[in-house]
């Protein structure tokens, strides 16, 4: 729970603890709501309304989770009619990939600016663009899939279907998969995974941190794609300021941010690259509570006072 | 001359005749402006502004020309205050990279979408966003610039510096200098031109339509590096419509837009090709003058009635 300022007043994290049923999976939810909100010494009856950042597809207008991959035997749950229900108070959906963004924007990184590029980094790979001062989101609500926008034409195969997509190089799930059969034996990356089949991002950042030759010159591999996919939404939009997720923010300035920076200005224009800024998500750890609180602020803010 | 349902009243197409003196230009082409309206018969009191589609870089907010490379001469032209004050009306100064979609989008073949890419397909390579139902230029109105977007890394040298821009392989003026070298004296492309070194896009469309080996496998190249470049966009930005501009447009539906609409949906999320549009422009010939009344029509608008 927050205010519009963006400050939180309490929050809780738990597992998602699905069942079949997703009605009682809410109501279950909603309960939790309101304890909190007592425990926290919150009126309830304060409360304006409630944001859910959930994983996508989704139908912001309805509320309805339509077929989320991340959520197994959830199928077109209404998820604003139940909890709404259950709460007495207006509730607002947002995609995940969209929700992060806003949040980075109106609180994190990207505060002040009107045209943002966030980059989601971690298994997945996808932009949330805050464009002219709001967001964007294109066709049925489906832009900013620039994961799976080709880097190598004909390149690597992706998860998707496609080949050479951003995300066949810089996701997290296929780096994984790249790391199973890429790591060497002896390398440290295998070391702090157990070994080479369980080698994981976190482990290649933590190694290359300490110099492994093997972990570097795989970052550097990440580094270059992830500028190549960059390069080219500078191009496309001239944002202001690019926020890099997960993977980029945990590995930090000196193995991903600088270089990464380095390579998109060597090739983007000057005039675009002036002043254009490349960097870590501002929110860390806050990000999911404050994007589910952005949805309810978007959401006041469009129903006017 | 026009009115703000986009019919034109009276037009006329001259060519720049430009003098090291830009007062003395714009002033002749404000008595130019002023004696067209009489002949029309129309009444110069009517008029309610003056829109100019000029060519960048140039600042909107002042409506002054910076330095456009082809218009030799002229640096730092004043040119809303030069014209407003000999035609005592407002005057507003747009970028035509921004105003050709204005018009395409208002009256053109984007009506009535949201979410349009319009792509300048001639000398050079652009687009215009129209996003969310409104321009969108970016950081100092330096979006669009897709044309140096890399469709090759490291591939063909493009004239801006770089290397593998799209410009490189569909850019009217690299693609022109690539035929001068590569064009074979037997081939009708050869014969249309004259000769080999003189061979251009239009003798290559011209050729293709003849059905020259030559000139379609050109073509071919054109369409597959023209179907990357839209095959980004689309995943970065789910656009309802992307509009090509003057080289596709003229080799028409069977030659490039049939053969570029199947390779972008053959790369493209099924979701993301739904229904999407890719068109020739709808406005032809009279896009220059529906651009110059489309700056005037959304510069009225935003100053209100």
């Amino acid at each position: 729970m927050g205010d519009e300022q963006g400050r939180l007043l309490a929050q809780r994290r738990r597992p998602s603890r699905l069942s079949q049923h997703p009605e009682r999976d809410l109501a279950a939810l909603a309960d939790e709501a309101r304890a909190l909100c007592a425990e926290a010494g919150l009126a309830f009856s304060a409360l304006r309304g409630v944001g859910v950042s959930a994983p996508g597809p989704l139908d912001p207008a309805s509320g309805v989770l339509l077929h989320p991959p991340n959520l197994p035997g959830w199928r077109e749950v209404p998820v604003r009619r139940l909890l709404g229900d259950r709460l007495g108070l207006p509730v607002h959906v947002e995609n995940d990939a969209n929700a992060a963004p806003l949040a980075e924007w109106r609180f994190g990184a990207g505060r002040g600016f009107q045209h943002v590029v966030y980059l989601t980094m971690s298994t997945g790979v996808g932009a949330g663009l805050v464009l002219g001062g709001r967001l964007y989101t294109g066709k049925q609500g489906m832009a900013g899939e620039v994961g799976h926008a080709p880097v190598e034409w004909d390149g690597e195969p992706c998860a998707c279907g496609g080949r050479g997509c951003l995300e066949a190089y810089v996701g997290g799930a296929a780096w994984t998969r790249r790391l199973a059969g890429a790591t060497p034996a002896g390398s440290r990356v295998a070391v702090l995974a157990g070994a080479p089949e369980r080698a994981r991002p976190e482990h290649v950042v933590e190694a290359a941190r300490e110099g492994d030759a093997f972990a570097l010159s795989e970052l550097g591999r990440y580094n270059d794609y992830l500028a190549r996919g960059i390069t080219t939404l500078v191009f496309a939009l001239a944002p202001e300021i690019v926020i890099l997720g997960t993977i980029p923010s945990a590995a930090g300035e000196a193995l991903c941010l600088a270089p990464v920076r380095a390579q998109v200005l060597s090739r983007v224009w000057p005039l675009l690259g002036r002043e254009l800024r490349i960097v870590a998500s501002g929110l860390g750890p806050q990000l999911p509570y404050l994007a589910g609180l952005c949805v309810a602020i978007e959401a006041a803010a469009a129903s006017g006072p």
